[in-house]
């Protein structure tokens, strides 16, 4: 049997001034900018006047070793809500959104400022996605993506009321 | 220059015995269920408790030629709101939910009503993917996904006034 396989192409980059280091630890992600490459540019026609959007984003940094990963403890929660790691449990990877993933996509919602339709730029706020990773897709985020009554585990509320948060 | 890509594998599939056709008018989505493959299993650990869960797909019946396609009519909104095609304007993909697109992956937000660890299955409701679609990744919905203050373009709003209901 030969297995399946899927290829993927960036159609953009994100670009800032931030170290990965400092984008770990910003709990509300940093101000940045999406560039399109020049023949996907024409397929952001429309975005403007989204207050948001959705980067779908590979995480290039993620090595092999480290998309066999399956479990894991949700250390970049855990650093957010200032937790040690002792504080945290083991879970499995699809209960998080570890890096560490057989396929290290990250789904990113950030706030869009402004959209130049000619160079292909958007300039956006909350990324949680280092400089130059590369974008393989962009969504609007629209009503449906609202979802009115969240309820989460009691291992996710546990983390937060350690920290002294709500997790909903 | 040597194209960078990246390989995507399958996590599991969909699973549900409605049509194509059926999901494409069904607005909420149908129900169904997610199965994992065995060897990603241990990864749903601690899933179970979320509300909901993000589906990442990618759509397979989505042709070569339809990942070339960056303007379209947004026809699945079009249909779900009972619009002609003439109704639609055309815009970018990446200010649609097109399954045409350059990376043609879904993003789903499913609600979870059930996790059988032991069979790798989530049992599942709205889904809006058709039987059989690979699963690529599963990540759970968290408060962060929630967005507050939504805004939508006017376009966005004029199609969902020429239907009689609110964009946002």
């Amino acid at each position: 049997m030969v297995e399946e396989v899927f290829v993927l192409r960036p159609i953009g980059i994100v670009k800032h001034s931030y170290s990965d280091e400092y984008v770990r630890n910003a709990f509300q992600g940093v101000d940045g900018f999406i560039e399109v490459f020049h023949e996907y540019r024409i397929g952001l026609r429309g975005l403007e006047g989204f207050s948001h959007v959705i980067i779908l984003a590979y995480l290039h940094k993620v090595k092999e070793e480290q998309k066999k990963v399956l479990v894991v403890k949700p250390r970049g929660l855990g650093r957010k809500l200032g937790l040690s790691i002792e504080d945290l449990p083991e879970v499995g990877v699809f209960a998080t959104n570890s890096p560490h993933r057989p396929n290290p996509i990250a789904i990113t919602i950030v706030k869009l400022k402004n959209v130049d339709l000619d160079k292909g730029v958007l300039y956006v706020e909350n990324l949680d996605l280092y400089n130059e990773t590369p974008v393989i897709d962009i969504k609007p985020y629209t009503l449906d993506k609202k979802v009115d009554c969240v309820e989460v585990p009691q291992w996710f509320r546990d983390l937060f009321l350690k920290a002294g948060k709500s997790a909903i």
